[in-house]
């Protein structure tokens, strides 16, 4: 039998594999640097769109190994000239898709370094970066400095923690839910309904509001539907508005029904995933006023600002009810330590590990400005 | 005036800078890699921590631009320096992070393409990759193939999405909730509690089990406590087991467990996160005998196969419970269509739009293959 140090030996070699050398990494990297180079020109020229199963045994994988060529081809065949292709210009459908090289950039680089984004004392750099994009948010949105917000993997995710946030707060639970009310847009996103579900709202009453003749929500008829259902001994709690409706761009008029909700004591919700990034352009930023008002804010950077899918924002005033949830409370010690310096996104979201996904925000924004 | 035309001739080429020439991509990625290589060559030299905070200084942004070096240079000092380095062999504490290059190359190269991986029709291509991954999984760990799995961004939302299957499967709502009882052990990851009150189950009854000398779970003790809640008129509808605790390593007695939720009725649920591929090894294998019983499996990439952060799993057995909250029912065109080929992530996931996070998993499992 080989001693201890022996096998240690053996496996040492074995596992030098996952750490390959500075020549199989150039060799590694010039491979997909030259598939990034071919992609981006001819990206033009590939159709929008391809309606094509992929074919399944090329995109498998048995214990063998492949070699990075032999997986760049059928990467190649099966996702990349297959189905949608967000990054060109083509794609007039929704949102533009990404493209952003920049970004591209900061994953890889968040994927070498592998920071750790959950708790401040992990990264204090990375977790102070991602909180100062939120710092940022927050500015151009009118938001207090006091707001707690994260970057999360999309709107959905943002918009669930927003209204887990509103529920916490109105305490919306057990035999309360089936009394309480939401009122929202017909126009509303169905990631809200869904996030509803999830959060155990399934059986709250939703209130699909009327619309204008543009496609916003008409505010004189909500404060009368709130009335009455108050009259009716119903529980009303949250009003959704959104700011860019996906199917017709429609902004609802958000300092109207900031004054309702404030009237009401109700939570005030505004989805500006797919719109408000045009806050930073001087011809639309006007569509925006109100939107200040709400209590909590969903914005999507993957929309607005054409980074690559896998990043959305949220923005919540009442940090107490979004910790409600979120905030692991048993833990009082370590977070006694860092609350004082920055706010922990584990504590913000559901997600205690998750992609450090503020490189590829901050990346781009910094070498490329905010201003033309 | 100018002309609409001129107009956009103008805006045309300032939008050009983000999409910069061979050239310039060329140059950014030289000084991306050089950091990386920088990196990867030194790390060993790095301590494993440094508590020191972040200068926010350095890390905020203006409307301005910056140089890429200027950034790195940032990067460098306030975010690589400073907190835990995952990647380096001298951080001994839970499982090792990350450090896999291949991964890295993975996200770029999604960055750089930027697929949807949230629907089918979107790109075929990458939900299939990730459906295979989920497949492979599957097998592993003895799940039939119609079960249903996710890419999460870590454990918590992956056990997020396996509670919320369990709680719609047993529909604990509304006022069944305080009455509703759920079986764990002290030792079980602080995320099922943070799940468990961002799904709407604050007030459910957790019983916290006796240990065994070994930290696992005591089954002669588990049936009893069991019986004892039915003849108390209350609702006990799940046990959630781990295969490898966080604090211990505990692998609970999954065999028996299985046998006592199956005889009660009861979902049973195992967080394999921290634990799980370790059924990959020879000589651990057997320990895992019992986790083909669970209704729904947490296990954790980014863990166990040292992939960089923000990569986690669930598989869950009944395809209905997972849909109920998660799949979007008006919808039922477009789903029809896909359906029958894969399944759709959206489908199985609190996200919408994602990170496509498969490509990072998948490129080096297929580079390294599973077997040394």
């Amino acid at each position: 039998m080989d001693s201890l140090e022996e096998k240690i030996e053996v496996l040492q070699k074995i596992s030098q594999e996952l750490e390959p050398s500075f020549k199989e990494r150039e060799s590694l990297n010039e491979q997909v640097r030259a598939f990034a180079n071919h992609f981006l020109e001819n990206i033009e020229t590939y159709p929008a769109y391809v309606e094509e199963d992929a074919v399944i045994e090329k995109l498998t994988f048995n214990s063998g190994k492949k070699t990075l060529k032999e997986l760049l081809t059928n990467f190649n065949s099966e996702v990349v000239l297959k189905g949608i292709k967000p990054a060109s210009g083509k794609h007039l459908g929704y949102v533009p898709g990404g493209g952003i090289y920049t970004a591209a950039l900061g994953d890889f680089l968040a994927s070498v370094t592998n920071e750790y984004a959950g708790m401040y004392y992990a990264s204090p750099g990375a977790v102070t970066m991602e909180n100062e994009l939120l710092n940022w948010m927050k500015k151009i949105f009118n938001f207090p400095k006091e707001a707690v917000g994260n970057l999360t993997s999309g709107g959905s995710i943002a918009n669930l923690i927003a209204l887990t946030a509103a529920r916490d707060k109105y305490q919306i639970k057990n035999d309360k839910i089936q009394k309480s009310v939401i009122y929202l847009s017909p126009q509303a996103h169905h990631c809200i309904h869904k996030a509803l579900r999830i959060i155990g709202l399934e059986d709250i009453k939703v209130r699909l509001l009327e619309l204008d003749e543009f496609s916003k929500i008409n505010t004189a008829k909500l404060a009368k539907i709130i009335q009455e259902d108050l009259k009716n001994g119903l529980n009303p709690f949250m009003v959704i508005a959104s700011a860019g409706t996906t199917d017709t761009g429609a902004i609802d008029p958000l300092s109207t029904i900031g004054e309702i909700t404030k009237n009401f004591n109700l939570w005030y919700h505004i989805d500006a995933a797919y719109g408000g990034f045009f806050i930073l352009t001087e011809s639309k930023k006007k569509l925006f006023k109100g939107i200040e008002l709400a209590d909590s804010l969903v914005i999507d950077p993957h929309k607005g600002l054409f980074l690559p899918y896998g990043i959305g924002a949220v923005l919540i005033k009442d940090k107490k009810a979004v910790f409600h949830s979120h905030h692991y409370t048993a833990d009082y010690m370590q977070d006694a330590n860092t609350v004082a310096a920055q706010i922990n996104p584990a504590d913000v979201s559901p997600e205690l590990t998750k992609h450090y996904r503020g490189l590829r925000m901050w990346l781009p924004l910094q070498i490329h400005g905010i201003e033309p």
